[in-house]
């Protein structure tokens, strides 16, 4: 059949195996020439054409619910059900999202773009189809990376006492995002090695036939949970949760997998289907990539590989400059050590790795653990650094709070890809961290205009030995090391005075000088004010400014709720009260009675009314008339 | 040696292991004591009493560090290093934390009260300790509840990696907090009852020589680590995050605790160490607790164990308020579920458990899991209510953004515990989450003011069919049962006038009544406010108190940034402008280019420009004289 003709999943069923490995090569090559045009998520989906063809084939979406985990590997899927013609519009305004979007289609149940949640999901669906006595399979596919994360292994062990019907496919493509690193890395290995898919191949080369590898599956299952124990003695990571498992199956062998997920679909309560699979399939130069390079792509030339995206020499990303400059503080300085949760290659880490291999820390996708692995560096001496996107720092929200700020420890967190960040959609904007940095005491939060600032800022994040967080956004930005550094006063901003200023503009970020150079060539009176910490705020500067008697425009290019916004009218009440406000000031409060800690934090009612008895003349005042009103 | 004779854990070292036997007994005598007066953490003290006396036998604190994950298991390490004549004070203001405090001993060399944190911490320490080339032992205590949580779990697999020397005290009492609840439960009873144990215990028995044990464990762990796997065939947990593993011993018994230790002291590279313990051990009552009524307790009668608080009988806890209304409207609303991270009784949700056990889930400790297992049920159907403690709902942060609200899914969250919590402290006020909520889209955030408001809240809750927040404080309350629900507007306030208002005071939660009380028995002039929603929060009532000009004091007894007095600045800031704020308008931003999504949110610097030229006439300027100054 020419993927041209194919319309509806459905259409899957009564195809060969042979019709259906045309049918995934045509698909392969149509996310080279599709991806390699829009850019794009490209190894994890190259790596899953067989296996999503496969699903389809077996099970019956949308009755069934097929959740992939994080959803960069949902290309073919989305190809399979109906979105193939829009393909080209993929992470434009308006176009197809690069993740499962359940306002896409009826063949996604489930959103995601942060990894580790789908067990989670599909064990809530699965809670509800049960309670409402439906009958439909959840599939959720999940990455060698993703299941690592902590929220992944609650979700194994909860699935493995509820024993809901699940089928979890473990697609282990022996590679996350950057290399997947950790303890159980050697567990897995043990699997994809073990009998079964030796037995099982064996069988297969010598028959041809699926027929036979699925009267030895089931053969094998129905012997029971002990039988599958003792085919992998050597390394039952899956049973240690109480799940049946079966596997390993080549996932680029349609008539291998075919009939492996036909039992698990038939297989009564949750089961684990260890799929390996080989990131990149069928693109030489993203099968032989070991960083990541090929994970996230922009428009490529498909013959080269070379990237159709130039830029001016100049300039190199934000995350290469922080990066840069890190390798040049910890040259001087060895206790400086860096922290990626997986993400070495996009936030430029490679290069410290390679020159401070002992002083590099890739913790795997697990950003709680790497505020809290950097906590305890600090504790014991040392200063870390902790390179995480902003959007996936709310991960670490309670550890940045219990851990890094409580005990007030110097570590130094690179929010990278702070603000928007386009394509990726609204699972990776990274305009919330302002205001959830903010919320927290003893955060000291900045961003800074340029490059120059953005290597100062690192330096006082270093020099300062408190939570420091210095947010960056994606893009580019002129690079010219700094000759020597200076250390910033934590709080203070600057300000740029264009002609006689009327008005005034308080903003952040690169927009600074875009604004400063537009009102240049517009010939415009304002006073630009670099607000490079949005926490501490500088009181000082703002009183001044106020004190200027102009309207003053806050530009904010990040979410209002918490952020820059807040913080300002915060300060202008502190400066000319509005209201008076009571309330626990940004602190973390120690034990106590409650009583005594109201005392304390002088937010008792007795300072309530002392403050409210001040504030009017102590006459007799009209008998009560109290009453409560809705509005 | 009598207990008041010990001051510094240097002296058990030539102590006898019947000495220190006698000396455990005298420790748990005086926790008994001392927690039944103060109030304080129980069974899990009684529990770690020969394990702590044996780890500061083996071990060298404050060289070699020893962390207790979440802490509340730390009073006989508080009563062996010098702490012991302060214990009166226990939780007490200015006394001694129930949990480790840096600031209070050099034997304390980590902070928590959140669990699962300890593995990390340790990893970090290990890595500062070996890049400086010093020489100690790192010990992390964890319970069984504690390591099914997420983040314990992704350090367990880096711990795997790095190969770093930590010790992990696998302190496997059988129970957490609430039963504990996962698959891994299963491989955690395979273990307990392995043949090393067994026959270790043997070989003690029939010779009464620890030196036996001793020789036992080394000559098992010398033979490496493919005789421990096959010892331990049927579950080896550890092995799967490539982490060697000794026991299980008796954690009651010194003769096999000590040699163990000593063991994992001498071993090269992590080791885990299995050791049960009974909670409550030597306390008939704790002991036979199955649902964790002895983890914290009020202070008690010693005999009776009986709690010596007394409220008035028409006051129950809010948490009983909120699951009493839950399982009154759940009756109604088959869809209804009520999932609880190992807080079932904490959060009073035992009832609703027998009542409706179809519809209950204790997930384990395991936050993230939560919410995302309750958006996953609530995309299948169902209407979840998700019970957690304020502090410990900051590690679903991301979940409750990138799931739930992104989503904008039919959650009912209870936020127990909201506001100061008081003898826990710092770890543990729930005054953050006003702050970290507001700033997710799509959040709506409300506290009751008594009882009747909290069960038309809850309902409210559920009629709203979004991602809705209830938020009620640690304590009591009145309660009587509403004989029919109101559903309250989304973001409605109500005022109370008292005499001829002079002032107005804007505040929420239980103090309403408190304040209206007071101003009346003091015949004040005010106007009182009950905030009860903080997102969204009512305009209308904000613009019409504006309006009457009269002093307005915001009374806020949680954290200040982020908080209601933030919103209702920002509330006054859209009613009468002092600032002009552009920015990002509290949403989630879908994918395209940045250009485009800031064109979208009308954030372009296009939109800046064409506001800063609607405020200045456009005449001619001077000519440019910028430039940036520092202040």
């Amino acid at each position: 059949m020419n993927l041209r003709d194919l319309n509806d999943p459905s259409q899957l069923k009564n195809m060969s195996i042979k019709e259906l490995t045309d049918l995934s090569t045509q698909i392969r090559q149509f996310i080279l020439n599709s991806v390699s045009q829009t850019g794009g998520h490209l190894s994890s989906n190259l790596g899953t054409v067989e296996l999503t063809v496969a699903l389809h084939k077996v099970f019956n979406s949308p009755k069934d619910k097929i959740i992939f985990d994080v959803g960069h590997q949902s290309y073919t899927h989305k190809i399979l059900t109906g979105r193939r013609e829009k393909f080209y519009t993929l992470r434009q305004k308006g176009g197809l999202s690069g993740f499962q979007r359940r306002n896409e289609s009826e063949h996604d149940p489930w959103e995601a773009g942060h990894s580790s949640t789908s067990i989670s999901a599909a064990l809530g669906m699965a809670a509800a189809r049960d309670l409402q006595k439906q009958n439909f399979e959840i599939i959720s596919v999940i990455g060698d990376g993703a299941i690592t994360g902590g929220m992944a292994l609650e979700a194994l062990n909860d699935l493995g006492a509820q024993q809901r019907k699940v089928i979890i496919i473990f697609n282990d493509n022996k590679m996350s995002i950057s290399r997947n690193h950790g303890g159980m890395e050697t567990a897995i290995t043990h699997l994809r090695t073990s009998e079964f898919y030796r037995n099982t191949k064996k069988e297969v080369n010598s028959s041809k036939s699926s027929n036979l590898v699925n009267k030895t599956v089931h053969k094998i299952l129905h012997a029971g949970r002990n039988y599958l124990k003792n085919q992998f003695i050597d390394a039952p990571l899956f049973s240690q949760f109480n799940l049946d498992y079966i596997g390993p199956v080549d996932g680029h062998n349609l008539s291998e997998l075919i009939p492996v997920l036909e039992t698990a679909r038939d297989h009564e309560g949750p089961i684990v289907v260890h799929v390996v699979t080989k990131k990149g399939k069928g693109y030489p130069l993203a099968e032989k990539d070991t960083v990541g390079a090929w994970h996230g792509v922009s428009p490529f030339d498909l013959a080269s590989g070379k990237s159709k995206v130039l830029h001016t020499k100049k300039e190199i990303s934000w995350s290469e400059i922080i990066s840069n400059t890190l390798i040049d503080l910890a040259a001087g300085d060895e206790k400086i050590t860096a922290i990626t949760p997986a993400m070495a290659n996009g936030s430029k880490l490679l290069k410290f790795q390679s020159i401070f291999p002992d002083r590099f820390f890739d913790c795997g996708i697990a950003e709680q653990h790497a505020i809290t692995l950097a906590s305890g560096m600090a504790v014991g001496g040392l200063h870390p650094f902790v390179s995480v996107y902003s959007t996936f720092l709310q991960r670490a929200y309670d550890q940045i709070s219990h851990d890094l700020c409580r005990m007030n420890l110097p570590v130094v967190v690179g929010v990278d890809r702070a603000g928007l960040v386009g394509d990726d959609g609204d699972t990776h904007q990274g305009i919330y961290d302002i205001g959830y940095l903010r919320s927290i005491p003893n955060t000291i939060v900045c961003q800074p205009k340029d490059g120059r600032e953005a290597q100062d800022l690192l330096y006082t994040g270093f020099k300062t030995q408190k939570p420091f967080f210095i947010r960056y956004p994606r893009g580019n930005e002129v690079y010219i090391p700094n000759e020597e550094y200076a250390q910033i006063p934590i709080g203070s901003w600057t300000k740029t005075v264009i002609g006689n200023p009327e008005q005034i503009v308080i903003t952040y970020g690169p927009d600074v000088k875009r604004i400063i150079k537009k009102a240049r060539s517009n010939n415009m009176n304002l006073l630009v004010v670099n607000a490079r910490f949005f926490k501490p705020i500088d009181l000082g500067m703002l009183r001044k400014i106020k004190e200027m008697n102009l309207p003053i425009t806050i530009y904010e290019t990040d979410n209002v709720s918490g952020g820059l916004s807040d913080a300002i009218l915060e300060g202008l009440n502190v400066i000319e009260p509005q209201v008076d406000v009571m309330a626990i000031q940004d602190k973390f409060v120690e034990h106590g009675s409650i009583r005594a800690l109201r005392k304390l934090e002088r937010i008792s009612t007795e300072d309530l009314f002392e403050r409210l008895e001040n504030n009017v003349d102590q006459t007799g005042s009209e008998a009560d008339k109290s009453v409560e009103q809705p509005n």
